[in-house]
């Protein structure tokens, strides 16, 4: 989620802004560079798979890399020094549970106006990355306008098959969700207000110390989940974009609001990190997060053979939450 | 090399700046991470070295991760765009390049203003990394207020050994330089002043278009170089560094200028991007580069027991080159 929120683009265009600059560069780039290697992913999904340097066939090593930004990602009136590392390490590491994979390092560059100080966000950084059992092993640190972290993390797969794609969901697969929505929206909602927090502060804490859900991640993984990514836009845009990816239509018949939260920030608000996961068998998934001792998934819609199919109940999906404006 | 360049800091205490604060940094991760695995290089050296996830016992991937801002690092009245993208992936690469490795993969996390032609950007990215031979697999794309670009490579060690460290100095090694220094400060100054280039565009070329010295570290490394790091700060900042790592002195006595640059461009300017190499076999390493067809390495000085000794001919070695302020 980021402040302002920008309206879609006029006429509803979709892939609009953001992706649609990204689809240029992606293609621009393959045109330049060549496509991927045999069983490789690069740009377009929550992380590169590649085939590890030297390693044995078949080994893959998950890459992505992720930037927060002052006044765009997060306001340093809301939020403190030490929460920024703790979200930009963990929106970087949620793209890792987001392919099923294990984090292994993590890489910061970092870019600050002089008289921060810097050590609070390490701090942050180090706290999330113990949390995510993740070596923090290298970075940049430069002077910049203001406060800026790109944090790349490296993650592997631990047992067989490859990572989960977001362009796996067939028709038919059914969609969950890993929790409620909204809450990191309307987080910022009441800080920025200074409303007090009704749901005992739980609503600033998903705003300022998101949870990448690795274990989730993992578990959907190896229960077979056919198609999987973060909700990091807001979860209306991210299935679009999974949609898109998988060349299915989505019917959506309940989207969970997390308590304090409305609709519009369930859909549209983003920065909640719950994982989206589609499979053709919501038994098996639902039984295999019941056995991991994790909270039980909610089941949101279905996956549909018609493409332009995008519906929310009786309407239009609409297209809403976050793309960046270029 | 950046704009404008930051005076020595009051005293010259070393380490300073950036510096101090990386190692303040470095020293509560650690506290809080625990040290690296057993061959594990993290945080200190041009590129961490890390153990393959799932890979073959001793076989190492090489991380880094590279930051260049607007108005820090470049200035768009004096670059392009398509220069930026060029500029930032190729001082990343250039990281890999002072391990002795060869980059394979690259993730770019860009912020930028709206407006700005990013297919360029990605334009002068893919440049660089068809010349890197390295592939360019994912990224980041977000609204910036300044222009700002961190690249993360990845990269291998081809043939046995380990990866050149900047810590491996002895006493007695020859230091060599892959090339003469300050041009890219040389083509800052005459860019800026709108002075006519003297030497036929090579320098505004090397401010706008640096190399990697790819070959040159794989070579070295080969040829049993002792310790290596790219020249990306100012020579004698970076010698200082080299010599700290490793506990020696240095005694330069030659220090080689760019045609056109003056010898405070080639001690202090910095984003020359040469490597600095040490030895103990200065004649098999020239040999080597020699083999390979490489330009001729230029011979710097020598490694000292006593770690206090940083002299340049009869004076002693300053601490110039560029640190950010924090």
């Amino acid at each position: 989620m980021v402040h302002p929120k920008p309206p879609p683009e006029p006429g509803g265009g979709f892939p609009t802004g953001e992706d649609a600059v990204l689809e240029r560069i992606r293609s621009r780039l393959e045109h330049r560079l060549g496509p991927p290697g045999p069983g490789e992913i690069w740009i377009g999904d929550d992380a590169a798979v590649v085939a590890v340097p030297a390693g044995p066939d078949h080994t893959a090593l998950l890459l992505s890399t992720d930037a927060v930004v002052e006044g765009i990602h997060f306001d340093l009136a809301l939020v403190s020094l030490c929460d920024v590392g703790w979200k930009a390490l963990t929106v970087a590491v949620s793209d890792i549970a987001a392919m099923g994979g294990t984090p292994r390092h993590a890489l910061v560059a970092l870019g600050a106006p002089p008289g921060l100080e810097l050590e609070e966000v390490a701090d942050g950084l180090a706290e999330a990355a113990a949390h995510s059992r993740c070596a923090l092993v290298g970075g940049d640190l430069t002077e910049a306008g203001q406060l800026v972290l790109a944090v790349t993390v490296t993650g592997q797969l631990d047992g067989p098959g490859p990572a989960v794609l977001r362009s796996g969901a067939r028709p038919g697969d059914a969609l969950f969700v890993t929790g409620p929505l909204g809450a990191s929206a309307a987080g910022f909602r009441v800080l920025r207000a200074g409303d007090p927090d009704a749901n005992g502060g739980s609503l600033a804490a998903a705003y300022r110390r998101p949870t990448a859900r690795l274990e989730e991640g993992q578990t959907a993984r190896a229960a077979g989940a056919s198609a999987m990514m973060d909700v990091s836009d807001g979860l209306a845009l991210d299935l679009h974009r999974l949609a898109g990816a998988s060349h299915v239509g989505v019917a959506i018949d309940h989207v969970p609001i997390a308590p304090g939260a409305t609709l519009d920030e369930a859909l549209g608000g983003g920065e909640d990190y719950e994982l989206l996961i589609a499979t053709a068998d919501g038994r098996r998934l639902c039984g295999a997060f019941d056995e991991a001792g994790l909270r039980p998934l909610l089941r949101i819609g279905v996956c549909r053979s018609d493409p332009d199919e995008r519906s929310v109940g009786d309407a239009t999906l609409p297209i809403v939450g976050h793309q960046h404006r270029f």
